[in-house]
């Protein structure tokens, strides 16, 4: 099929891939009445008394904001904040169907960090949390981070989380298989925007130990002069502790592991004949991946993943970010900390059994029914764990 | 029914009046593939050659933004923007069930009037239109004049516009009963809040011309000293040319019209008795109107409307927004003129024939069928009349 031209057919055809709709009763004037005036002072006044309430008598306990500045669409980069819209609907649909959770999608029109933070803070008091999308690096990591600072409802940016949640659940099935230990296998993450930060982050975070960053101009290290921004500084000081230098050709060779969050291409036949042996592919670049599948198989790979959902492994974020709201939203978080993804990542790679685990088969399908609930369930014991549940 | 006891039960039942669905199937990887990535691309690809594709490619043609500051919610004044959700909710309901519009609420937490247009200004890529909603007033007027500058889509500030609509259309139908012209009739408005200025804005604009104005410290004329603003200056300007002076009480006498939006209680028995023959009188306020239809009565008033909707001739905002918005909406107009709201007066009260007319009927009910659809056509034929309309 050709996706392009049928998917644009259908947008015209939808007119729109979400609606609000109403979950009461209009049609006597005692439903008028009670939804509206002047039943409705009375809900208000408890809020007002306890904002709290906001959570029992509005949609806020399910609600989730959607939100881009259209600075990384997809892997169109800048289009816009109206041109990202499609993106953002489609991911609404997805939090509905995955994980039974109300999104709204938000397109705002600015690029000014300190503008989209006070924006989103601003209305922050009608959702439940916030996802943010497709904003570029590494302005996308101060907003986060602000926006952590300012709000009291979860944040979580999805093209980081997600992707290192879903990466790092693949690669604990991953070592099961090779019988690798975390502790031990070398690591290059190919990248250095949004999603390879946060996988850095959280693989370490998970006990992995030995991990490095490649972005054009080689291996990140610690003393670095070219090319380098306060985010990567700071993933210096805590990857590539034996500051390795060169190109990713170079730091490749013997590495038990390659991530890729890059362009495609990246990663040749050759480079991952340098490699430890049983070495694990992660080539997200979509849709043309650092390397297909049967180009790793051929330089000694004996597990490959993609972002394609024609290939065996997909790491795909719908896995992710409806059960991780779910279970966030179900405990009323006040946050998504690194425990809870972790939980997550646990609970997804848990879903395949040790009789099923294959070299096809270390990530969960996007369609297992199963995977939402699982990762919903774990996600809201490790908000209670940590003490960030409210409920 | 207790109401409020009522309400506040479901509220809790509810657990929010609205919901965001999917439009679409997602049950297939390829329904994925059009819906998300990667087909979604292309959609975004077309938006970003032509902004004005995001009407036709997403939900933006019938999404409007229903939103406050919560700083004037029903009658309960300040009560913060958490708190006036229910109402928000509550309207978004509305839009849907009687205009087929989708509306999504949103809270904003500034007083500030800058920050709230600035605020959404940078979200109205997303939205068809804005209604503004339960803001104070005088900030109200100035939020709406910013916003219509600033933004290329429709504002509408339904506490002004949407009871300014429903009043003229009762008054242009209480003129064909009591036989007296527009042109002639002398009109008081006790109230200078949003309503009453709209309300003295929109009769001007449709051929009335002798209204006075009243707050606490009585008639509103040019030169008054005390208790003015800056509206109440402009307002001074183009009513009351025969510059009254003097209490409600004093102006009331010998007047056609009372309109009151103002307070329970403030017009008596007494006070209608000084009226012109055939008096009409629109008390507003609610619960408690400013007199109550009995008590009208017996000062010799021969039509009376009320907020209420257990007296007859109920001004209730639900009969003129969502035809508004639907009619709006399906011409894609840049924007509600007073053309626009006139036409929905004229359509609302043609809706009653000569021969239905009666005191106790001078406006259509909540819910008669044929409101939403009569004032969607007038307002889209007259905003294509006054160049508005898109398409």
């Amino acid at each position: 099929m050709d996706y392009a031209k049928e998917s644009l057919r259908l947008h015209n055809e939808w007119k729109g891939k979400i609606q609000v709709v109403a979950n009461v009763p209009v049609e006597t004037k005692d439903d008028l009445s009670l939804a509206y005036t002047p039943g409705v002072a009375q809900p208000c006044l408890e809020i007002q008394k306890d904002i709290d309430k906001s959570y029992d008598l509005t949609r806020r306990w399910n609600m989730c904001l959607v939100v881009t500045d259209g600075s990384a669409v997809l892997g169109l980069g800048d289009i816009g904040p109206e041109a990202g819209m499609p993106v953002m609907e489609g991911k609404c649909v997805l939090f509905k169907a995955f994980g039974n959770v109300d999104a709204f999608p938000l397109c705002i029109k600015s690029k000014d960090v300190d503008e989209i933070v006070n924006t989103i803070y601003l209305i922050s008091g009608s959702f439940g949390g916030v996802n943010l999308e497709d904003i570029s690096a590494p302005r996308c990591f101060e907003i986060e981070k602000k926006l952590k600072e300012k709000c009291d409802i979860p944040i979580f940016h999805d093209d980081q989380h997600g992707t290192a949640v879903i990466t790092l659940a693949g690669l604990n099935n991953a070592m099961k298989l090779t019988g690798k230990k975390k502790e031990a296998v070398s690591i290059v993450i190919n990248g250095a925007g949004a999603a390879a930060i946060s996988i850095a982050r959280l693989l370490l975070k998970a006990g992995y130990r030995d991990v490095t960053l490649c972005d054009r101009k080689g291996a990140i290290y610690e003393g670095r002069q070219e090319g380098m921004n306060s985010v990567k500084e700071e993933m210096a000081k805590l990857t590539n502790r034996s500051k390795k230098q060169g190109s990713l050709a170079e730091v490749i060779q013997g590495a038990d592991v390659f991530i890729g969050v890059s362009a495609p291409g990246a990663l040749t036949t050759e480079m991952v004949r340098t490699m430890a042996r049983d070495a694990v592919i992660f080539a997200c670049a979509n849709p043309v991946p650092e390397i297909y599948p049967e180009d790793a198989k051929a330089g000694g790979a004996k597990i490959v993943a993609t972002g394609r959902s024609d290939f065996p492994n997909q790491i795909n974020n719908v896995l992710a970010f409806p059960g991780i709201f779910r279970g966030t939203f179900n405990v009323r978080a006040r946050d998504i900390n690194d425990e809870m993804k972790i939980a997550a990542a646990d609970a997804l790679a848990g879903l395949i059994s040790d009789e099923e685990l294959d070299p096809d088969y270390i990530i969960p399908k996007a369609f297992d029914k199963r995977v939402g609930p699982a990762v919903a369930k774990a996600v809201a014991e490790a908000a209670r764990r940590t003490g960030v549940a409210r409920k």
